[in-house]
């Protein structure tokens, strides 16, 4: 199995991985896109924070920890209070080297073709302008996010927290689109979409083209969306025009998508036939392994924290962010005693509808001493963040909220 | 009447303004902060784009109109779909010399004082956050937006639409605070605020002071906010602490507040006794004018626009954004012809409460030729944005749906 086609192994994208991962001799002319900034990253210590790489330059230095030049997290510490991750502090992960910037200078040029409907066709951004406009707030979260806390220390990047945030998204329904189609094709059961990345020649594209296959209903509140955050959908984001699945982990939310097809049964690209499973531990990813799409109901904790400067004993505000995935989130608890007793948080600030997380606050008296922090929240359909992680190979999809506690120091 | 304390004379606040507005020779001393950069700029010529002044080199330079270092409007193709204005495209518009940086260094050292409660007291911001935490959308709109419709030309910052922008807040509720302070003080009429700005030595604090009154019923949802969409209140915004008066206009949304006073009557300052007053054309303002308080219900058109490049014949998806003020909105309607047929809009995306503004969109056929696109709005509280613009002295308040037309010539 490739080390390319799956979240779980952070790629540096240097030529070297590529060789490795596909046993070819690649020309240099094939290999556009994989910087020498890169190979130096790599080269560089652990210990020295990374430059942000150029593509993502624009983001808040200081706010985000840099993992690779295609994995770049949040820090805990800087996720705000006020609902929306502003588009610079929003999280980075790609499984192939971004596009050239090419592909949005002329934005309404892109097409887009779709499949598995009655009647298939091409659309070009410009097209798809005119055919309406929705808005939807999403939690965008990297199926690996937390697996930095899987003591079996999977393979993939060691996400924390930050691999998440909470975003607006502006483009067509794929519902006006499938009409425009005339519907969807008879015996259709998944919604595929496929990246436009350009792949490498030689290569059986199917080892390494993200092509992610989902459950039919997907479709139903899915957007392709030219705009992020009120402004045009930047190239690191999936630029010019991104299929996002409310509810469903990061990778399935294609960007730079270039086709858009109903299918009968799921695509064989590698990145869904053994990528993104929910694999046991020490076991081999199969098909038969459960597919990571939608999110489990979360919450952690992103104030106080550790390092946060020195706390002083009295009523503390304690607050963070909780989501349902596909279900609202209706309930945080927040423990100061590591989950002996809890007590109710309160949501505060905007309900930007099911998909979006809520902020919670509770006030809670702490006296000196340490403390340990947890929060555990519970969505409408009554799902309850669980205290363990689920074991798993690849270490997706941890909503543990053990995992997730805060350990904080209360001066005398 | 002083040129510098209201808004309707937007100012480069070179030392000549200063001079002039005060009738003294200042010290080189008492200039600090009043930038040679302004000078320059204002001897440019009128035609050439001006610079991003250095406290707002953040913003997105090619979707700003910079008219001044103290005033910079957003172009009204950017505001996007998304209902939320990102930080770097909120417009500015500063009545006095943006404080020096060194205030924001230490935020949690900022220093608000309240008056006019049981109990008066001092606090830090770092002890404002620990009394709780709230975040409120809100529409942050210029007083003076859509002056620049007024044919009359009323002196002051000839803005469009964009003096305008969508953003979130957060903070602690004053309602917290005047708890702590054991209530409001008997008699109080007012809640004023005061900005932080450094003065100049040798003039009367009162003819320049940033020090807003309003009816004591404001305090209900307002808030002391040290966040702007979800990061540290930059600023050029106001940092390191703003007072947020849902639905008012922006002038009394005090940036740097340095002190909060209820109050019997309004305060003597210049901004508030002459300055952002609803007064009739050529007349003197006079205190027993309206205050430049609540926002009126308004729309306008974002997409399409004349500059949005040719538009086709068809059906073509027209959009914008509409707000009450302290209502929600609750409709919108639209017209292709100038204000002749109306039809009703849809609103989409997220609803982030009553002060916040919503995304309309309506898709109509347009055939080729000119088109007048305009939008109605109307609040919750049966308050419909009229066709024709309340004239007065100073360009206030305009919500004319006629002013805000767009003209759009489709292809053939």
């Amino acid at each position: 199995m490739s080390s390319h086609s799956s979240e779980k192994q952070p790629q540096s994208l240097t030529r070297r991985h590529w060789l490795a991962g596909t046993g070819l001799a690649l020309s240099a002319a094939g290999l556009s896109g994989f910087s020498k900034t890169a190979m130096a990253q790599a080269a560089a210590t652990a210990a020295a924070p990374k430059p942000l790489p150029p593509f993502a330059n624009w983001k808040t230095a200081d706010a985000m920890i840099v993992h690779s030049s295609s994995t770049i997290e949040l820090k805990r510490s800087a996720f705000g209070s006020s609902v929306i991750t502003p588009s610079e502090k929003l999280f980075i992960r790609n499984n192939l080297p971004t596009p050239d910037a090419a592909i949005v200078a002329d934005r309404d040029a892109w097409v887009l073709q779709v499949e598995g409907v009655k009647k298939p066709a091409s659309f070009s951004l410009k097209q798809l302008r005119a055919m309406g406009v929705e808005s939807v707030t999403t939690v965008l979260q990297c199926s690996g996010n937390g697996r930095g806390f899987f003591p079996s220390k999977p393979s993939g990047t060691p996400w924390q927290v930050g691999a998440a945030g909470c975003v607006v998204w502006s483009g067509v329904p794929v519902k006006a689109l499938i009409e425009a189609c005339g519907g969807v094709a008879d015996g259709m059961a998944f919604m595929t979409g496929t990246g436009g990345e350009k792949l490498p020649e030689g290569v059986d594209p199917k080892s390494l083209i993200v092509e992610r296959s989902m459950p039919l209903k997907a479709f139903e509140d899915a957007i392709l969306a030219w705009e992020l955050n009120g402004s045009p959908l930047p190239l690191a984001h999936g630029g010019p025009l991104r299929l996002i699945v409310p509810g469903y982990t990061g990778v399935n939310n294609i960007k730079y998508i270039k086709r858009l097809a109903f299918t009968s049964t799921q695509t064989e690209a590698k990145i869904q036939k053994h990528g993104y499973r929910i694999t046991a531990a020490g076991q081999e990813s199969s098909p038969n392994d459960p597919s990571v799409w939608e999110m489990p109901v979360k919450s952690w904790i992103t104030a106080p924290l550790a390092d946060n400067g020195e706390l002083s004993a009295g009523q503390t505000v304690i607050q963070g962010v909780a989501f349902g995935g596909v279900h609202a989130v209706k309930l945080v608890e927040v423990s100061a005693d590591g989950g002996k007793s809890w007590h109710k948080a309160r949501f505060f600030g905007p309900d930007m509808g099911k998909y979006a997380w809520r902020q919670f606050s509770v006030t809670l008296p702490l006296s000196a001493g340490a403390h340990k922090l947890v929060s555990r929240a519970t969505d409408t359909a009554g799902n309850v963040q669980p205290e363990q992680r689920l074991e798993n190979a690849h270490g997706y999809n941890n909503n543990s909220w053990a995992d997730h506690a805060v350990s904080v120091t209360v001066a005398a």
